[in-house]
Parts: C-alpha cells; sequence; structure tokens
C-alpha cells in the first residue's frame, strides 16, 4: 500500500452561512480558488454536515411541528421540547437511551446518536422563530453528487466526506465521524497484509473516512462552523471506494445496543 | 479561542525498532533534526503505543505465563491463548463482553477496548518465541516523562499525544484514541462559547487528543507501525492542559457497558 508521509489540513476559506437551494460545490470550488488551492486526484474535501443539510433545505420551522403523543411523554422525560423530541423520533427507528438531557437513539440510516442528528446550534438567532436541521436525506449520495459537481467545476475529482460530531459509548467529549463519502474507502480492510514481522495483521479494518473526519474536526473547530469546508491533502490509499454506510455496525453484530 | 487554519501531519523519518530502555524522546528528537523539522511550542509529538509499551520493557514472553483456572475457561469460550487470555485478564477490572474471537474489558485504566490492548502484531517473528506486547503502566505519565525530556533536548516543549487503534461501539473499523497525553487539553471544553449566531453551545465538550490521535493515524498507518512517530503542527487551542485520563467516561457516567 502506498504510505502517507505529509498530510496537510486546510480551511477553505470564506464560505459563506449556506441557504437552502445553495450550489454548495460551487462555493467550494471559490472558496478553493481563492486561497488559490488547484484541486488534484487523492485530495479529499471534508464537508461539515451542518451546511450540506442547509444547502438541502433540511432546516425545519419548529412552529410547524406538531408533536405525537408519544413524542410528548419521551420530552417529559428527557426534558426537551416536544416538537424537536418529535423530529428526533421521525428521524429514528428506534430509541436506544433515554434520560434526563440525553436522547440517543437509531437514526433511520443506522447511526447510534444523540438526538438522530436534530441541531439548533448555528441555525437560526435565539430571539426569533425556531428552527431545527435535520441530517441530509442521503448522505453518501449527497457526497457523491457533491463529489461530481465539483469534478465537472474543477476538472479533477477529489473525494469527498460529509462529516458530523458523534458522542462516543465509553469515551467523553465527541469526535468527527464520516457520515456520507465518495470517491474513497470509507472502510479500509487491510487484514492480511503483512506486520512488521510478516506476520499477518489481526485487527487491522480501518474506520478510514471516521479517522479523516477527526482530522478534519481540528480545523473546522469543535460545534462551530465558521470554517466548515476543510481540504486535506498527501493521504494515499490503495483500495476501491466504498460509502460512509459500511462503517455502521449492523444492529444483528452490535453488541451495545 | 485562537484558530486552526492550516495543519500538518508529518511521519517522522528514521524512528528504528525500539527495544526496552530506549532513549525514545531521544530516537524522536534524533528523527525530527534529520527532517530538519525544528520543534515549536504547540507542535504535538504523536507517538504510537506500541513503541512506548516496547522502550518501557512491557513486552512478557508468553512462555513465561502460566494461566489461571478461570482464563483458561474464558479462553475456551473466547477462543484465544489461555497465556494471552491471562495476561488481558491481568490488565483488565472485568470482562465487559465475551463471544468467540471477541474479548471486550475495561482495562485498569478505565479504556474500554477489546483484549485490554494485549497486542501480539508487530512484537516478534512468528516461528520464534511468542510475545505479546502490554499498555504502558501509566501512558499519561509516560507522555509527561517524554515531554519533559523532549523540552531537554530540544530546547522547547512540544505537546506528546500517545496512540493507540480502538474498535468503537456501533461503527465498524478502528479509530486512533488518546490513551496518554500531556501539554495539551485531551478533553476540551467549549461548553458557553457562542454559535454563528451567539446562541450558547450546548454539545460542545470535545475529546480533542482523540481527534488528534485518529489524524494522526491516517499518517502512522493502520496497524503497522512502521511510522509510529509523527509531529503535528498549526494546531491551536486556548485551554488549560490536562491529561488522557479525562477521556475516560466513568462507569458511574456511562449508559454502555
Amino acid at each position: 500500500m502506498s504510505r502517507t508521509t505529509a498530510l496537510e489540513i486546510l480551511a477553505v476559506p470564506g464560505i459563506p452561512m449556506i441557504e437552502a437551494g445553495d450550489d454548495l460545490a460551487a462555493l467550494v470550488a471559490e472558496g478553493l480558488a481563492r486561497a488559490s488551492l488547484k484541486p488534484r486526484e487523492n485530495d479529499v474535501i471534508v464537508i461539515a454536515q451542518k451546511v450540506v443539510s442547509k444547502a438541502e433545505g433540511r432546516r425545519v420551522d419548529l412552529a410547524a411541528v406538531t408533536p405525537s403523543a408519544r413524542a410528548i411523554e419521551l420530552a417529559r422525560e428527557v426534558q426537551k421540547d416536544p416538537r424537536l423530541v418529535e423530529l428526533i423520533l421521525s428521524e429514528s427507528v428506534r430509541v436506544v437511551r433515554s434520560r434526563p438531557n440525553v436522547l440517543i437513539v437509531e437514526h433511520r440510516l443506522g447511526f447510534v446518536m444523540a438526538n438522530a442528528g436534530v441541531d439548533q446550534s448555528n441555525v437560526a438567532a435565539p430571539d426569533g422563530p425556531q428552527f431545527a436541521l435535520l441530517l441530509p436525506v442521503d448522505p453518501d449520495g449527497s457526497a457523491a453528487a457533491l463529489r461530481q459537481r465539483l469534478a465537472t467545476l474543477c476538472g479533477v475529482q477529489p473525494a469527498v466526506v460529509i462529516t458530523d460530531s458523534f458522542g462516543r459509548a465509553w469515551r467523553r467529549g465527541t469526535a468527527g465521524v464520516a457520515i456520507g463519502a465518495a470517491g474513497l474507502p470509507a472502510l479500509l480492510d487491510l487484514r492480511g497484509n503483512p506486520d512488521l514481522f510478516d506476520r499477518p495483521l489481526q485487527v487491522s479494518i480501518s474506520g478510514f473516512a471516521d479517522e479523516i473526519a477527526a482530522g478534519a474536526s481540528l480545523v473546522m473547530g469543535q460545534g462551530n462552523e465558521a470554517q466548515p469546508v476543510v481540504l486535506m491533502r498527501g493521504l494515499a490509499w490503495n483500495a476501491p471506494a466504498n460509502p460512509a454506510a459500511e462503517l455502521v455496525r449492523p444492529a444483528a453484530e452490535d453488541m451495545f445496543r
């Protein structure tokens, strides 16, 4: 396998506040041009979920949400707005854990995560109408579409990773993870490669796109989307592409839900 | 908070095979000098756990291990070498999940991880005596000592992160995590910082050192330690240092063990 020896993670400057319908790939291409960054093959464009969701119109006005009886009951337990809980349930296939201030669900895409990714940060001013933002409908599809559009605009086809910050079992603090990917192996299977002593590697399936997301998150900044687009340059891989859906452990294999 | 806009992650070249008693910091300093990399404040030296463990003499000859009755019974269930299981149990406070080929424990330092980090890859040739490598006794202490020694050798005091690759609940593939840290906030609490609309951020405690570890892992290579030391340059933070022990969620707060 080709080796990564030097990696650059660069903020793409000047990405504006994103509105529904914006041509996000064009804004990324403009930002890259502004920074005199000419995309190359094997570059990875890493994009925060929030700007993808906004461009795709996934913002919901809470005033338009009518909570179900189940949402009202669960909202009482977890001490959240029943309309928010209604949105969370509508994005989920089941509740994994609920406690005051905690609602961990299995998102319809299989992600085990807090609040089904439904978020109110960076969405609207606190004194106006209240909005919430949902994950993209199909983040792997979004990544593939962004990649295709970037190829048209830039002439080369970088890989694309869409990131979110997830809490983890057993560990405190959130970390960047990949919810969408195109053009690289989100899950990288190295089993059978030799170790330094030519002993086959045993635990050698890497959450490659999750590590990309976590590294990019160091530049995006935590919880804030002032730098929502990042270019990662210098990464080598030598395996077929697969989507971020591959990073989701099927419930039947999972010992912790 | 000061902003990270460009991050470099560079392999430190020429780190030799590490033996017990090696002056790891001196080898890192030599590697940096070889690459004409002069350490700076706010640089992070990221070091794979395996080379730290080797330098600290944490290699155990399996021939010297006598498995207990409990280890023999558990080894039968998980289909592993009873001597290896004995070592795993000796490094653990309890078994979290066991199945054929799976042994997830709570390590004595609180890490919920496979095999208590006891590993046979990159330790010895498959046809000779069989060795296993344990985690450092005190990885935060190891990081602090390496940092101190690097300061003496280099004149500036970089931060140090010691990494391992952990499997995760709910997601496939491993990702780099920090098991030791010195000189930076392993857990970075941003609660109360404003979002883009001056709404206080809500979920804003970042597993900062875990994201550093994951990003560095992209350069170290997965499962192989040909590039076990990495320099991360360009990272900005503005919070007091805390150790990697802060990343461990106390069992009493944890909903998934």
